[in-house]
């Protein structure tokens, strides 16, 4: 299902995992899914991919990545705040070497003059640390979630070739 | 990203479920986010979509979907029993009206002469039931992954069209 570009994406994340013992989960909310299954689509991904969750509701984002409330009440659930507390959640809950979020509005509604439609956080939380980087977007719907997916499987492939101290091999 | 097939099946389940005032989750494991990717592709899906959990690691079926490690040891992570217990599971931890799940062979590796390639087990659980449907794809990867996603679509359409009594209106 998922484009080529994307596909060697993974693919290359994937050899990079494996090749040093690295695991994976995501925590996506308008990607809804389309990374985990561009992940998955390359057979032998269950080799370093341990899931992820799809929090399409704030609740869902409570209830199984631990994102505080005050931060959503706060922040809002398209914030650099929730992007990293979704990273640190997943990470925490599946135990794995580093975890990837991403929260933002897809279009082509939920747009507003502060946060307007394409504008995107994802988080990477790893041994020691988590960092946000925050994009805008400029497509529709489909190009948003594609652009956003991309620059997450980037993000985990510069992570896994660099992987912090005390990290990997 | 998701073919016009399975996108017609997801706007259809969108607009029973909005009408009816349903709410949706999915627990994947085979499928791997696509399931969740397709529903999510169309505009307007938060208004019934929870989320989903990609359970593609049997620790994270433990851990995020409550899935009994006995019922994995005792029958294997694809099984009418892990099946049963992840739409279960997902349904009460997201407080949704109706929950698919499933838990399948894609390939090209994993088969066994007990457990071929293609073998998929589909879970439901609503109000007060969960059922369970066991099918035998013949297909390659993707092609198993996108027959197991119109399956639970069309369940969900098809429960969604007659929810049992004193669920929906």
């Amino acid at each position: 299902m998922a484009d080529t570009e994307l596909l060697a994406l993974a693919e290359r994340l994937q050899g990079l995992c494996l090749g040093r013992g690295l695991t994976v989960a995501t925590a996506e909310s308008c990607t809804g899914g389309l990374l985990a299954s561009i992940i998955t689509d390359v057979p032998g991904s269950s080799g370093y991919f341990r899931g992820s969750v799809v929090a399409y509701a704030d609740a869902t984002k409570v209830a199984l990545l631990d994102v505080p409330e005050a931060t959503l009440e706060a922040h809002g659930a398209v914030s650099a705040q929730t992007a990293r507390a979704m990273a640190i959640g997943i990470r925490a809950r599946l135990d794995v070497s580093m975890a990837v979020s991403v929260t933002g509005i897809s279009g082509p509604d939920g747009g507003s003059d502060e946060k307007p439609v394409g504008l995107t956080y994802i988080g990477l939380a790893d041994g020691g640390t988590s960092d946000v980087r925050r994009y805008t977007w400029t497509g529709d719907r489909a190009a948003n979630r594609h652009d956003s997916a991309r620059a997450a499987l980037r993000w985990l492939i510069e992570r896994a070739e660099t992987p912090p101290p005390g990290e990997g091999p």
